[in-house]
């Protein structure tokens, strides 16, 4: 694979069919059944300040993926890894938004076996991307709980990060409709799943909770239970009405998009506790600075 | 719009961009929500022998899935028709498989509005697309029955022609893996619903039935119960449990790809009945006479 320089496509980079490439030839064929059956697979890593934030645990996400839709890539893990530092080396991303992509690809003209295409990789990095921009989290995120149903895990597998998104796409269609920032959707009994990016948590009398299942395992979720139990905050995986998010003192959300992002208004409501929360303000304290861990780190290598 | 040539681009053809285009370079960007989530909607119509068949109804439903998802496009009714000829005449082709695509498009940097895209419109034409090619056909189709289930009209509407497809994949994959050729999956409570491309009939004792709600009511389904009508063969649309496919004394599909398909075993098991049965072979008959009604035809302008 060529090696590409720091800054060769300053602002954004792609890397498709084996080349690094500017943001504008990052495409996908009309035929190709990632696109016309949204059969594809992909993860998000961020970079922030020069330096991958749990690589190890997205990487392990999208080869697993990859494995549970019988995807095979001509890349394995290490030169994975090195096609997203070039892309982040050649965007001369500082703060980066990293997806690594994998789709079906085209069957041979007629079949209809999927086990007869070649899978495609693809990657690219842009400029951070925040859920909600940072004035807007600073006035308060005004949660939409819509009634529309996440696509059920008896259907599309929930761990497989997927492209499956109608329904996040149009209950966030509803928010902005009713001016609310953005929208989380629920499961055939009413509770809360996830939204457009992110998992939801409520904190009510000083006790966490976030649905266990039927959402994505996303790594901030992880990052988020993991950092609960270090600082003694009680924390439960468990269904979660969606009628206890505006009764909830606090909620907040967790995506690789923002990290922790304390909500202020549930459908137009204020929560009732302070803004934002004790306990959300000591996890997203605890969240930021974990990017100091060199553990979490993978220093980008900008050549 | 440039007047394309017949057979400009000979074998398949698209317009993209406000052109046509070799296949070659019909591609979505990766940016576009109607990958990154399958934020999109489509039609395929055929033509056969030179002319579109029921291209009125196929323009009719991709019309009411844009307004649905709250689409648009810059082109009219009588712009689209005029696109999808001219795709057929570029590609010379006299049976073809038409397809016209919508996706949401880009979003402004940063934005998570989708109404702040601007939509995208695709169309291309390719040779004719079988369910199942000929040869399958004669020698019998066997059909899988999963126990996966469709994706819930809760979360996404299945009147809209979209591209969630994982469900259907999955399934096709396990079909393969037991020798079958194509597979259909169910509701929350075992009932068939559809499969990858098309609707599903069973017959029993002279009676037709198909799933009524939470499947794609699709134009070669309406057209089979137009002519179930028309030649008094009773048929009900209302909820088919899956174990009645194995118990039928014939089975069907209905497809834009190949219209009438007699099924032969269901799991690998023969059904009881002749092959193809007699219901099913009027429809067969009737559905490629139909063809010949210049009522359902609209000749392909060759230029």
């Amino acid at each position: 694979m060529r090696q590409v320089g720091t800054g060769e496509f300053e602002g954004a980079a792609a890397f498709v069919d084996g080349d690094f490439v500017p943001p504008s030839e990052a495409k996908v064929s009309l035929f190709d059944w990632g696109f016309t059956r949204s059969d594809a697979t992909y993860d998000v890593a961020s970079v922030w300040k020069g330096a991958f934030f749990r690589l190890d645990d997205h990487l392990d996400r999208f080869f697993a993926s990859l494995s549970k839709l019988r995807f095979s890539i001509p890349y394995d893990r290490a030169q994975v890894r090195e096609i997203l530092h070039g892309c982040v080396r050649a965007a001369a991303l500082q703060d980066a938004y990293v997806a690594m992509v994998c789709t079906r690809g085209v069957p041979p003209r007629g079949a209809r076996d999927p086990r007869l295409a070649t899978n495609r990789f693809y990657a690219y990095a842009l400029p951070f991307v925040w859920i909600a921009p940072r004035d807007k989290q600073l006035a308060g995120i005004d949660l939409h709980v819509s009634r529309r149903q996440r696509i059920a895990p008896a259907s599309v597998d929930p761990t497989v990060k997927n492209y499956h998104w109608l329904d996040l796409v149009m209950s966030l269609h509803d928010a902005y409709d009713r001016g609310a920032d953005t929208s989380c959707v629920v499961d055939g009994q009413g509770r809360v799943t996830e939204g457009p990016g992110f998992n939801v948590f409520v904190v009510k009398d000083g006790v966490v909770r976030t649905a266990a299942d039927g959402v994505l395992h996303g790594i901030s979720r992880k990052t988020v239970i993991e950092l609960a139990a270090r600082l003694g905050i009680p924390l439960r995986e468990e269904a979660v009405p969606a009628a206890d998010l505006a009764r909830a003192d606090e909620v907040f959300l967790s995506s690789t998009g923002g990290g922790v992002l304390p909500i202020a208004k549930i459908d137009g409501v204020p929560l009732r506790g302070p803004f934002p929360g004790p306990i959300t303000t000591r996890l997203y304290d605890a969240y930021w600075a974990l990017h100091d861990d060199p553990a979490y780190a993978d220093v980008v290598n900008y050549g």
